[in-house]
């Protein structure tokens, strides 16, 4: 918590955020680099109430748990009323545009989104690793494991890279325009059995050549060098292993790049693939050649053509003055 | 070869090249980050002949192979001659003033030196990529392995990473003023027997964390950011098993620390170490420092305080016209 801040609960305060998707486990950069979305998000209401405690409505049909322990929004926004200290409740609204399971950081835009939201309502006392700090409760919730890697560039907007854990060192970078196509095929892979595919172990010489191209995507991102950046985009360990439970993955990635593509991967734990392109008409084409693969291999699939969101959580109304928008993230790099 | 370039190659022309010292496995970037250090160096005369071969003189006492084919810069710049396909000899002395086997890049400053040296007598007419190739050669000569972490700095200056080696994909990264204390204790730890003792699988989890870490430091290079460089000086993986064989290699570090140093490790496959600082005097401290714990331990040592050598390979002195100088490689990024 800020030190010279002190929060303020005025009942009845209300705010509306736009949380975004985010890809986790950026191509090489499993575990330690992902990305920020400027579509799909999800939408947040949330008021400031008298009565304590946490009341959640789904204004979706995703099914998704209301009780505040039992849901990733409700779980986060606990673990910033325990530093908070302070009788005072949050009425919450949410309609999830991003779908649950889809591996665009679903379950990390519920935590992320209500974090900011209720930091905003309180006078932005926290600081941008608290917010990280409660989201990443929220995300244990989801899958098991404290990964921050979707919150991440949900609280700080663009590209950023989670150097590590424990301690948390959260590094924001900045990144030229590119544009992302995002197939959405409409199967189930659980984060947690995606985890178990993979071996403990992995080869020397794999994890150098992988090392070597997490360094040339960080300087390609940092130097806006694209060239460096499509070179580096290559997955030779988690890839291998995770593809083969996503139909249509090796085609959707030739055919992309053949279209142009820098290239891409899976998104998060899957099965969403996305692809990168300098070009916004790239990446429409990119986005054509998936859907024929898709059509042809008959799973219904959702698609985007987005680009990098450097906001992050949005705040979108507010009956807060407007000097208090301070959590409107912006990309400091 | 650049193709608007004609090698021109006239008896008697002489140079005399500065080959410096550099850190290969520089902490998280084992294989694949070097850097070039402004002392110690090597210096070579060469000088281009009507009789066809290459001849070789030692100006030291190391006791180095004078046969070309048994010789680091002998096999360089036979790499060299056979793409050149020219009828050319070459008479070579060499001052070696780096160590072999100090773990400091002596083998690749007589190769990349060589081919540097040579490329200027012709009339520069490789890049420095085919230059990083032809050293290559020596390098395999030298450690059974063709690597290009000590190699490309030498060639490119400053810090390089070597994104890919098939295919080649040098990357020259810029980085702030930093001080480095190295120290060589005199004791041989061979690069083969060094390769040997590192285990061919690693923990996936060790992996995720080491290319956190290499992330962090080519971010904290490029951006001037001492704390972050310092931060990610951390390798989980090569210097744990390694630095078993090098006497003293924890008290150094946390001695070094403990006087102001950023971090560091071991320099290529040892028994060199290397800390950096900040500041100058901070890094002659870190020498005290490491001088007091290798006079208690009782192993003859050398120490070096010196700074990143940007430049590369430096032409001294030259026969040929200034505006063939072009060889001597600047520092482009």
């Amino acid at each position: 918590m800020t030190k010279d801040k002190q929060a303020k609960a005025i009942p009845g305060t209300r705010v509306t955020v736009s949380s975004p998707a985010s890809i986790a486990n950026f191509v090489c950069g499993f575990d330690v680099l992902g990305m920020a979305l400027n579509s799909p998000d999800d939408l947040m209401h949330v008021q400031l109430s008298e009565t304590p405690g946490i009341r959640i409505q789904h204004l979706d049909d995703h099914q998704l748990p209301a009780i505040p322990e039992q849901n990733v929004a409700g779980v986060s926004l606990m673990a910033l009323m325990q530093e908070l200290n302070m009788p005072v409740g949050f009425d919450i609204s949410i309609n999830k545009r991003i779908k649950p399971g889809s591996g665009l950081g679903s379950s990390a835009a519920s935590a992320a989104g209500i974090v900011v939201a209720a930091n905003h309502l309180l006078g932005s006392i926290f600081t941008k690793e608290d917010l990280v700090r409660f989201a990443m409760s929220g995300e244990k919730l989801a899958s098991g494991v404290k990964h921050a890697d979707n919150i991440a560039p949900c609280i700080y907007g663009g590209v950023t890279l989670i150097r590590s854990i424990f301690p948390l060192d959260v590094i924001p970078l900045s990144s030229p325009l590119m544009y992302i196509t995002v197939v959405h095929p409409q199967i189930e892979v659980k984060t947690s059995d995606s985890r178990q595919i993979l071996r403990k172990e992995v080869l020397l010489k794999d994890a150098i050549r992988q090392w070597g191209n997490i360094a040339g995507l960080v300087t390609g991102l940092l130097k806006n060098d694209y060239d460096i950046i499509s070179r580096s985009l290559e997955d030779v360990i988690i890839e291998p292993v995770r593809s083969i439970l996503i139909p249509g993955f090796d085609e959707v990635k030739s055919k992309s790049k053949e279209a142009g593509a820098m290239g891409g991967g899976i998104a998060g734990s899957g099965p969403s693939i996305f692809m990168l392109s300098r070009e916004k008409n790239t990446a429409i084409e990119v986005e054509d050649e998936i859907k024929v693969i898709f059509n042809k291999i008959g799973i219904a699939y959702n698609t985007y053509v987005t680009t990098i969101n450097q906001h992050g959580v949005r705040i979108m109304e507010s009956d807060m003055e407007v000097d208090s928008l301070d959590t409107r993230v912006t990309h400091n790099l």
